[in-house]
């Protein structure tokens, strides 16, 4: 199946870009819900398995060890915008395990708060790999491997213990046969996670949902939850969807954002696992998306939907700040 | 007709994401020489009229009157990078007829060259709308109103006889009623137009081949297309894809990129005009699709195809500066 019409950019009264792309909902025994476009399309996964990722920091028992609280757990979920928070928590993760700023090997790249890139440069300093969006996801790994006794340079490579956890988190809670996935590399240097849409949604339905995982996998994904809506504003930052979506949940939803337009969300009331991939990769059009999506399963409540208005129905400003456009979406869920 | 696929962005072996689009190619005698995809779907042209938009400067005068030379007027087709040769010369060209950076009205934005943006941090001043991509052409807007003794506060407003010209030059071009332009805002202000893809691929073909032109326009259109290729890194600037075209086309080609991804070419050999809209506004594609089309019309050398390749098969990278995917074009022409 092709993809869908999802996202309407309008300019003056014209429609001048269109997005499209897929949408998947499952429920956490693996049936399909809700479509649009082709929920069986391969997707890399990108940052929105970062809570996924997070499973072995649990498992492995490296989350007591260096005495994680949600802010911690939250941040190794995170694409964090680099806010001065997520910093200063990066290192308080790293200095608990005996590390330092040095051992991330996550690259550097601008950061998404721009007070704290214009810091950076009035004080002539340099970009480290400390403000990468996923310094967060990186200094988990590191403790889950100190913690583990194995080697540190190499965490990120496709072999290392640390990742091999993560992928086989990934396959049982995708129910995907490990040998289907498409490994790619990520952003941030470490390997990406190629698999099916609707597998997406089943693993996040399986986090809304985790009665019949085992026990040991309950309390990981049940802890990795709570901390990511107990401490929203690790997982994204200041104006960021993730972190406005799950303030506006109230602890109902948790969702996460990937590159190249990938949102996943659960929802623990109905134990869904909604997934969405945007065809051409822009973020713009995801979370107009994603609140659509929820809106059209009659989920959000008016307040909510309120709350996200500006994430949902996005303006498109000019240089001088006129409202000269906006997005809107225009998709139909199917069952 | 619907869009159809033009570029996919594949990282490892799989295509993670897809950009659609729309291509014409036009002779100026305004038949359809080949096409992909709606050579027929209304677009807003964005900047890629600015070439258009510049034909006022010249036939009112005023280029003259203000001792442009071929870099002023090149300037005054830009969405520049914001190098101090750019915002340089547009302090000069406002000063030149009595005016300061006060009387441009394009808003601000972060420039596209880093160090420009670095420098203004460091120094602790503000962004001014002079780094604005547009302040050149808005220098061109000015500079008109002024020789024509008109208003200079409001050149902006689609009334404003500034903005009334340039419609009209853009109708001319297009062979296109004035009544059926849409009328949008340009992320810089002004009015933006909106007419079918191919009628903008007419107006690059009747640049390209001016010869049925009234002699005065034949001389605007001459005149603004030798600024372009005399001086193009005033077009675009350091690494921009206008620029580093122009100069591999060694005067035979002429360019210019809209926002929300429009591209606008003109073959001065052949007569050809070539128009270009991907679908989703992502201007990472465009360039690809650029090149591929002029390499399907068999327009461009080896050489250049080499001169072109980091625009032609952009590498994606990682924050490690590591290749992990690329761009493909992947669509073929028809007739």
């Amino acid at each position: 199946m092709d993809s869908v019409k999802l996202v309407n950019v309008i300019r003056g009264d014209h429609v001048e870009s269109i997005h499209r792309g897929h949408i998947a909902v499952m429920d956490a025994e693996g049936k399909l819900l809700y479509f649009a476009g082709d929920p069986s399309i391969k997707v890399y996964a990108r940052s929105s398995m970062k809570p996924l990722q997070a499973i072995p920091v649990v498992e492995t028992g490296a989350a007591d060890r260096y005495h994680f609280d949600d802010a911690d757990l939250s941040l190794c979920c995170a694409s964090h915008s680099g806010e001065k928070m997520h910093t200063d928590r990066v290192m308080s993760i790293l200095k608990r395990a005996g590390m330092t700023e040095g051992a991330l090997q996550c690259g550097t790249h601008i950061p998404h708060w721009q007070d704290t890139y214009k810091e950076i440069i009035r004080s002539g300093r340099e970009l480290t790999p400390l403000y990468n969006n996923c310094s967060g996801k990186h200094s988990g790994m590191l403790v889950t491997a100190k913690h583990m006794n194995e080697s540190l340079h190499d965490y990120y490579e496709l072999q290392h213990p640390v990742q091999q956890r993560i992928l086989q988190s990934v396959c049982d809670m995708a129910d995907f046969p490990m040998d289907d996935i498409e490994i790619g590399i990520d952003g941030c240097g470490v390997p990406v996670h190629g698999l099916p849409l609707e597998r997406l949604a089943l693993s996040y339905a399986k986090m809304a949902n985790p009665d019949k995982l085992p026990v040991a996998r309950q309390q990981a994904v049940s802890r990795i939850k709570k901390a990511m809506v107990a401490a929203p504003e690790m997982v994204g930052g200041t104006n960021r969807f993730c972190t406005d979506f799950m303030i506006a949940g109230k602890g109902r939803f948790f969702g996460k954002a990937g590159a190249e337009a990938v949102y996943c969300m659960g929802d623990n009331e109905t134990g869904m696992g909604i997934a969405i991939k945007i065809e051409d990769g822009n973020a713009r059009a995801m979370y107009p998306v994603a609140v659509e999506v929820l809106k059209q399963l009659d989920l959000l409540s008016g307040q909510q939907i309120q709350e996200l208005s500006e994430h949902y129905r996005p303006k498109l400003k000019n240089a001088r700040q006129e409202e000269v456009g906006k997005l809107v979406p225009s998709f139909t869920l199917r069952t």
